[in-house]
């Protein structure tokens, strides 16, 4: 099997942890060269360390290079779009940091920029990949607990972005349940046909005024027949808090939180565990491993990708349907959304 | 400390069990005398065996009798509020099994009664006294968990009930749900002011025919901000399913089932714990006893009841208003319907 | 089926009770008679409350009461091997509390004379009757854990007994850890062959200096060629703990403490639970229903008691062989005692 | 700081992992070379993937090289001590897989050789870094328990060694529980005085045909008066059970197993758990980084080793204890092996 030589776009946190990844645990792919608008000398050294042997400020260099056949696009939200575009027009299989775009237009012409051109699109669900939630969805999948009929995601984060990002982000159902959502579908099987969605501002008044809830229980109907609610809070005192449930004709799979360690203590105070690990860079650190996997994978053996931009696409529009749902006071279709 | 001599109105299943619990556990009460309409040789042996001086077939007697301080009504949800009023007219002490009526307007002369009479009314909603909920309240109310911003309620049964039995119940939110609504009432320490129902027909479509849902997810607004949740199923296959949750500023209490023990059995299949508790029997046996000498107490002690006729009629709101916001889906405020 | 006429020697914590459990749960028998040689009128009021017709001082009219048919042994230890003789020869079943008597010679004595008399002995180690450990050997006897290989018990007393006490009661081996012995060769269903006890002072020097020690380590050796390890405790901080592990060819069943609810408090400490049910009383509440009901079902069918004398016996000659190891530092055989 | 230039010998499966993790996690070293008596060309290919310049087969090589400042020997036991020695003489730091050998003499020239060259000496002991030992240790030194009283271990592997391995291996005490009475001694922070062995052939008679036994639990005394237990199984049907207990006078520390999710599928048959990581591979999998983390720093820190010869020495003479114990039956001074 030939190497799969990577090209990254986008030197920010997230894409240093992509090419860490890549040049400790795959040696399947190589990452050929990495480009950030803002490319500075710590950038540079970083990379020469994971031995990536050019490290530029201009993204089209990658497009333009033969050797390349995959582009790991890990930019501001707002750039994502028109990358994956210019990618696969220049012939790459795409990985595209979630979400494609706040809009429904571009995210679609994104993806039919993909089908066009007939590369693979992956877009950064890193949670499916998750070794709970994943074990949740084989349990599903091997009938272990029938059809599904209720999905329950619980998901908080430890602490508040600043109102600041909030107003940029497109919000709470854009920026933080956008996850939520596409897990929901992911262990659902089936799509979201309307939404429901409940919020408050419980957390930081700043987030209030810029626009948003920082607070949300959102109910989900599934084309399927099934229900789903997911309740989301910008802060947990306890650490980040994601478990997930599926429940069933035949049984009930649910998924708690990691800890850091097993270890009780047991006092006179009573019964003390951990809390849960501290935040996605934690939680996540496997999965984030296992999506780049996966899309090498299916770059390498031609078979589809695990989260599509289908995926990404049906997302944003529960999303969307979401924000509408808390302005208007009233479930809301996602037939209204397209 | 005087005896309360205590008249039960109807001898069925938890008639029963109040009889038993008073006979065995509450010094301080006797019971004089238990009416039911369809006395039989078999209760009123049983009767004699617990050393209950009456079995009688009209509840008119135990009204009459002077000796009797307390009245607990037991019988047919449709006779529940007229026993309230005639029980208060004879300026008993009453002890009503939920809900005490499905319309609000028999509920409010029940409860005008009581008050008229300056009696007591607890109405049955024996979980507020269950030694989980009972501790997760404790810790809202010690501060541990802070202002309270999401309460979540997961409310399962191990199988439904016959469809005949929800065409006169008044369907799954005044049957089942009613009891969650008044738990989240409980942990909230707020009332609910609008609620948003989902609900699908997944378990017997028998139930569908019956004009009823078997599945639900119901959002819950209180007066303080909080948000609230709760799903029920009708039929778990695993047994009983009755977890909850506060979440707050300062952290979350989170109740699970109980189970017979906490054995577990590690082989080669896994790690495989018991079931939850199989019903309602099972689980709240203490809960009956501890409403029961809380209402004993109340009597003696001359203080408010746990739940008060008030919480009963609340309760019955929230539960008319998720049943018309399935209908008409759409969110519903408390205001619409009283 | 006739009712079982009980009669009741000591009226101390344990004799109360059985009693009431007795009065309130068992209606297929009566306590027609309870004895104490320090008779109060504190007790004569609490014996009239449960409808205990006769409250005596001399245990002797009970011997002699043609109608009673059972008698509960509830006095102090050193009268134990007496009155089962005394109640043995008078031709009732007897119930008596544990141990025997701390002398082989004496224990063997009511065994011979419960085998002559033809009547029932059952001893009061009510912790084979707890739903935990009843769970781990019934699913040792289903086969689901194998061929038992290792048997490990955890028995901790949240507080230690008065130095004065360990000077009477025999020690660690024969007052606390006996229980643990009863409950080994229940799980192993094997006699143990051999001891090694390792003992330390280390929770009071005030036990020291009684010449006993507070922690203990006891390995053992089975019939069947299984191993076991106990350790105790005269102090756990956190509370009782009590668990016990049965480890086979085909899996492990471990049963873990009960504690008074199951919530869990998530804050920025760490997710905290309850410490374990408090002590005995707690604990081994439904134990000691089971018990007794399993002594009367043993009366009424003429079916053996689930723990015999002989069962007593072997449990005195394993503590002491205990009590010979730690005093000798060396292994010892159960065949060197008797 | 200067990078470390590391030499290994031995291209093993234990070799191969350090290898591995050296060349993904630390930056701060460099593997300048690795030494196999059995070098293979796919062995040279392994080592030319993670960017090994030299693969050899003697490693009198990377003795004589300058450049290489600490050595790691992952060969087979009998070769350790010599190489240690020839290592310290040739002024390298040494890790040394454990154990440094199976005979007081030739560990006592190994920790004299590099105590006399003033170079450091770790012995591979990796559980001490394991996270649940690791965090239970932690709360000890923090004095959350108070004085350690007794500290339990249990320790079975997911399936019995070839009975040949038993044969060359010292048997279960010096290949299988040393690891535990390394940790017994690192949790307890005391050294072993006295131990006591019973053992039983269980698992496989062949085991027993080869002279040692495959299911033990042996007691042991600490120096500063706490008691310990160690239980080990060559046979668990569930999978590597690995958990240890802390108990002192202010509370207990408990580490459980790990699990490759927290994923739980309630249905009709129990509640059903993952089985633990199936066997040290996957459970110490963090553990061998951290160890080698561990020597690296202290390596470039000068300060002390965290697991050093002398722990080396101390577990051989406790497993040569328990050894002697089973075999004459009594308990064994430490002091009676050196």
């Amino acid at each position: 099997m030939s190497t799969i030589n990577v090209g990254i776009i986008g030197a920010g946190r997230i894409g240093k942890i992509h090419a860490e990844n890549i040049a400790y645990f795959m040696p399947q792919a190589k990452i050929a060269a990495i480009a950030d608008l803002n490319m500075t000398p710590a950038i540079e050294a970083w990379a020469k360390s994971l031995g990536i042997p050019k490290a530029l400020k201009d993204p089209a260099a990658l497009m333009a290079d033969k050797d390349i056949s995959a582009i790991l696009i890990c930019s501001s939200t707002d750039t994502h779009a028109d990358f994956v575009v210019k990618a696969a027009q220049a012939g790459k299989h795409v990985f595209c940091e979630k979400p494609v775009d706040l809009t429904v237009a571009k995210v679609q012409s994104a993806l039919d920029a993909a089908k066009k051109a007939g590369v693979k699109l992956q877009v950064g669900f890193n949670r499916r990949f998750d070794h709970n939630f994943r074990r949740v969805r084989d349990l599903v999948e091997s009938g272990a607990v029938g059809t599904p009929q209720l999905v329950k995601i619980t998901s908080r984060d430890p602490a508040p972005p600043p109102p600041a990002y909030v107003a940029v982000s497109g919000g709470i159902f854009l920026d933080m349940m956008i996850h939520d959502f596409d897990m929901a579908r992911f262990q659902a099987g089936s799509e979201v046909v309307e939404v429901y969605a409940a919020g408050a501002v419980l957390v930081d008044p700043a987030i209030g005024k810029a626009g948003d809830v920082d607070t949300a229980i959102v109910t989900l109907r599934f084309a399927n027949g099934a229900l789903g609610v997911i309740d989301n809070s910008r802060k947990a005192i306890y650490g980040y808090d994601q478990r997930v449930e599926v429940f069933g004709s035949r049984g009930a799979a649910s998924a708690e939180n990691d800890a850091p360690s097993t270890v009780k203590l047991s006092n006179e105070s009573g019964v003390i565990g951990d809390k849960p690990l501290f935040f996605f860079l934690e939680r996540y650190k496997d999965a984030f491993i296992a999506e780049m996997r996966a899309f090498l994978d299916a770059v390498a053996s031609g078979k589809p990708t695990t989260v599509t931009g289908e995926d990404g696409l049906q997302d944003l529009l529960v999303a969307l349907a979401a924000k509408k749902s808390l302005a208007e006071g009233r479930p809301v279709k996602i037939s209204e959304i397209a």
